[in-house]
């Protein structure tokens, strides 16, 4: 069978291709008949309800609806009843370690934001008993978190001074996390949650390498004891204050500050190399933070250059809601800040909550996570809590340390309370530096340099993504570098479409398989065929180019076929499988296209077009000229062989 | 071969499974190592010269080749040296016909966009000549356009009168006709023709069935003798003040209005049923200028209620470089109203340029044709011409009355200037009526129900896209309608690339053919099988999406197949040769499928991926899991009856 289709024109014939009379033909079929309101019923349903929520409800009593409706707003009805105590014994352990991971940072990522310190523990007490009811994730420790802190401080010192008019700061950043927990919420509600898929990874890795730089930046204020530091967030501002102010750099805070930086990232190393020692890393922050605060203490070290907290208030949550603000001129900053802290915040708690689900082989649902974060920020919002999500590195330190379900979150809430309640004058001498050192470790891990390489091993293109992250993060700002990254992410998406692949297909000889002549280096073409892939659907995007680009193909394929061989071109085939929707001009596409072909004397013949394809292809084509059944075909081997054959028959 | 993969399950066996050791299993392949730079050259190739336009210098000579490009940008020395009397004899029939429809279009259009009636000829004048040098089409007749007209005199309305700063609005319409110049040929430079192309049939349709209303609506000035009208364009506030001037109303007007309209509609009727009358609707608009012009100057129904254009002065286009502002605070409006107005002048004059052209099987090189427009403009906006194209119904004139080449547009150019030097006193009792007449006449051809009706049944989605730019015009304006149609349709397309179909293919029977099992009903699926077929690039935007949808296709398959047939799932076969490109996050896509499927006890399978898909995986899966023989095949069929027989030898 070497060379099925091949030989007979050209070459010397060895057998009559008369007789070669091919294959079985099969008929191409349109699906059943729907009406518009079917379709419409079923696109609705496979863009909102991809996972079919509300499949566990169906054949149950009405009773068991009800049970089963609670417990899917309320996920801890569903593992609550059967908790006992030796998930409790695990949870107290975990929910303990990223307790004392949660206080130092939570002090450190408040004056990230430019927030009061202690607005920080507060933010760690509220928040995760809200997720601990709502939420469907067991491993998320849920907190304030490095780069929502970082966008939500930048964002709205844009128009508010955080230390001349701190109170009305303070309100701005509730009023913000108030409006991101909204939005948290609709887009759950709505089922909108694939809007954060537009964050691909390559955009993530970039921006996030981005932020850690210029959050570790910031901290060169507290790491130098620079007084008069920039308000700016940029690469080039942060070091021109940094070498502007080099008279104001305190060598007992560069001292004390390396040595903490030093001991905190060592033992980041050793909990990555050995992740059964994960308490080393755990614990270091809280120790670094007494260390640091008795040395202080009992060194006087505030009188010796060294910059401390200062007094904090005790006392739990205070209500926050006579603070949330719903006009003034401020309003759009605060609903913009929203919106991105809410969106990037979200996709921080969703990826991790999903990380850790498939580690541990249950489902996440993204649309009621959101919906919990999002309650969770709300709630929040009353009671003088910025904005939270779930934290990537105290959740993995939740899952290293064993955790079982959000009872750990519960336990972690209760410890941040009991330090609210009764151990805040002990945070007075902590040195800013050390907070400071507390941070950049903490960001470190944000750049994925494996994770860049492998980006740029598999797609340039995403690479140029993620480097216009990076930089425009770098150089610009945080915001902007990420709405850069997502409109060219999104403009990629576009040109694919406009400008979709076709493909030659040639036969792979001895079969009835036709590939890609190019992947398939001995697939050979059928002399008189031109067989072409087209791989995206056609629309008023790419007709034009199409049409254009397969009056190229008959151009090439004369150049070379017809001098070779000296064959002319009688058939273009279009192999459809790849087409999944037309338009309007897909379809005027086809027509247009029959049309300048038949002059040319060539004839059009289709393959496989999906059930929608050919459903609109009948509607418009009222004389159904362009699917006669010579012109259509199952399969490209059928399409061949049996025009193949109908050639031949003039000349037998 | 009746059920062939069918029965050896749940079903009698009647022949030996273990013997049934399938067909021959074929390799897929990587196409051949390319460089990144490679890879990139040919991306940007495809991109911007799909229709590789240097194709025809291959191999000449240098002499040649300086030739070639004279004639590629001049096209008049490619069909000039051949041109003969004959072809002149045609040309002078076509050109004086659509000169005799160019003088009255184009003193009407001007007043439409608020300029001088003068400009409208001037405009009919510079513009031919020029397109005759450099452009590519033989039918296209160029000059003024109603939409176009329109979308200028009302964008620029909203900053400048055009009754109380005549001079300032003419300034600012110069100056827009350069920016929209300079677009359209920076357009066809930088080869980015495809943007014209965002603008899809069913958008053009909406949109100039709305423009021809608001055009018509705002004839009822003229028609009806009105003299204080509203200076706002849309639909309710032109029909409010229609009617609360009723006491302006001037029945002389209204009577001889309406006469002239009824015989302009039954002449172009006449036309429409019989294409060989083309003169008959042809020379109408003159004949009605001549006659309504005569009955007032014997008349004096200039002091009857009737008001006439007045006075023009003579003599060709004084140059109005000098007239080009390119600061000031009206610059904004000015860059824009060029933007929008070069944008749809563009579309209409590359519409009716293809439309021509297929009609007697030529080609139009979009982008050259951009460039020459755009030449045009600009030239014309030094010229006091005001923005003109390639005019649908002039177009169709010229193509009718016998044009052969851009000669006949000479020849009209011609004539405009002798009427320009000679004639202008005779327009002095040109009733306005007349005019408005004339343009009601015209734009009521924009209005394409069939089409619209075609749209509706082919998809009804296009057709929303159709309403919203048809209401959109007529009730927000007429800019603002058409960015809503164009964001809707790149809204659609976004969400098709984020909702991909994913569908379950079942066995032909009696063949090793795999197809969509909903729309080939008698397709059976084989049992311990779930094959799926993925039909769009897997990128950021859907690779959640389509492990949630694989997911829950797994769920169905164990709900219905599992308790039927007693058969666990063992494969998922993933057919790829609809998935054109996939990114890193695609990549990750299967490494995760691959993962949550092993936990689960089932195989990952992959068929027919394409190169760039190969290549991808291959680079990102450094132990090449996913791409083990067994993993890989080349065909549906190969890939199930190769697991299939695996499957059987455990149980021989």
């Amino acid at each position: 069978m070497e060379g099925k289709y091949e030989g007979d024109i050209g070459h010397d014939d060895h057998h009559n291709p008369c007789v070669e009379i091919a294959m079985e033909i099969h008929k191409v079929e349109t699906p059943p008949k729907r009406s518009s309101l079917q379709k419409l019923k079923n696109r609705l349903k496979e863009t909102f309800f991809p996972d079919d929520p509300l499949r566990q409800f169906k054949g149950q009593s009405t009773k068991q609806k009800w049970l089963l409706g609670f417990q899917y707003i309320f996920p801890i009805l569903q593992w609550g009843p059967n908790y006992n105590l030796n998930l409790l014994k695990s949870d107290v352990v975990s929910g303990l370690t990223i307790a004392s991971l949660a206080i130092p940072q939570g002090i450190s990522y408040a004056k990230l934001a430019n927030l009061p310190p202690i607005v920080g523990l507060y933010s760690s007490f509220v928040p995760p008993l809200v997720y601990a009811v709502l939420g469907s994730s067991k491993d998320l420790a849920v907190g304030p978190v490095s780069i929502a802190s970082l966008l939500m401080g930048s964002m709205l010192r844009q128009e508010v001074s955080p230390t001349q008019d701190p109170l009305l700061f303070l309100q701005l950043a509730f009023t913000s996390t108030f409006f991101a927990g909204l939005f948290q919420a609709s887009l759950g509600f709505l089922r909108l949650g694939f809007i954060i898929d537009f964050l691909s990874k390559a955009t993530l890795i970039g921006f996030m390498a981005g932020a850690a730089i210029i959050v570790s930046l910031q901290q060169l204020k507290a790491l130098l004891g620079i007084t008069h530091f920039t308000k700016e967030m940029g690469l080039v501002p942060v070091m021109s204050s940094v070498f502007h102010h080099t008279k104001e750099w305190s060598w007992q805070t560069i001292l004390m500050g390396f040595c903490f930086l030093v001991f905190l990232l060592v033992t980041r190393h050793i909990s990555i190399k050995k992740p059964k020692l994960f308490w080393v890393s755990a614990g270091a922050p809280l120790l670094s933070v007494v260390v640091s605060t008795l040395f202080v203490f009992v060194f006087k070290a505030q009188h010796h250059g060294i910059s401390v907290i200062g007094k904090l208030e005790e006392g739990l949550n205070p209500p926050s809601w006579n603070m949330l603000h719903f006009h003034g001129h401020h309003i759009g900053l605060v609903i913009k800040t929203g919106l991105i802290t809410g969106i990037i915040s979200l996709t921080e708690g969703i990826a991790v909550g999903r990380t850790f689900a498939a580690l541990k082989n249950y489902q996440v649902d993204g649309n009621k996570e959101m919906i919990a974060i999002g309650v969770m920020n709300v709630v929040g919002s009353t009671t003088s809590c910025y904005i939270t999500t779930g934290a990537f590195s105290r959740s993995a330190v939740n899952h290293n340390a064993g955790a079982k379900t959000a009872v750990s979150n519960i336990i972690m809430a209760v410890t941040v309370m009991v330090t609210l309640l009764f151990l805040m004058p002990l945070f007075q001498y902590t040195p800013n530096l050390v907070l400071g050192a507390i941070i950049v470790t903490a960001v470190v891990g944000l750049i994925d340099i494996p994770a860049a390489y492998q980006i740029w091993k598999v797609d340039k293109f995403d690479f140029v993504v993620m480097l216009c992250a990076f930089f425009g993060v770098i150089f610009i700002s945080v915001q902007e570098g990420l709405a850069l990254a997502v409109g060219i992410s999104i403009f990629k998406m576009v040109l694919q479409m406009t400008r979709p692949k076709t493909v030659v297909l040639g036969n792979i000889p001895g079969t009835d398989i036709f590939r890609n002549k190019h992947q398939y280096q001995d697939a050979v073409s059928v002399p008189g065929f031109l067989i072409l892939s087209i791989q995206a659907p056609i629309s008023f995007a790419n007709s034009n180019y199409l049409n254009e680009r397969i009056l190229r193909w008959m151009q090439d394929y004369q150049e070379e076929e017809e001098t070779k061989n000296h064959s002319d071109l009688r058939f273009v085939i279009l192999d459809l499988a790849a087409v999944s929707a037309i338009d309007a001009n897909g379809v005027m596409f086809f027509q247009e296209l029959r049309r300048v072909l038949e002059k040319k004397g060539v004839e059009l013949v289709l393959v496989n077009p999906v059930g929608e394809v050919m459903e609109k292809l009948q509607k418009a084509d009222g004389t159904h000229d362009l699917l006669q059944p010579t012109n259509l075909y199952l399969t490209v081997g059928e399409a061949v062989s049996s025009r193949f054959s109908s050639m031949k028959v003039g000349s037998c």
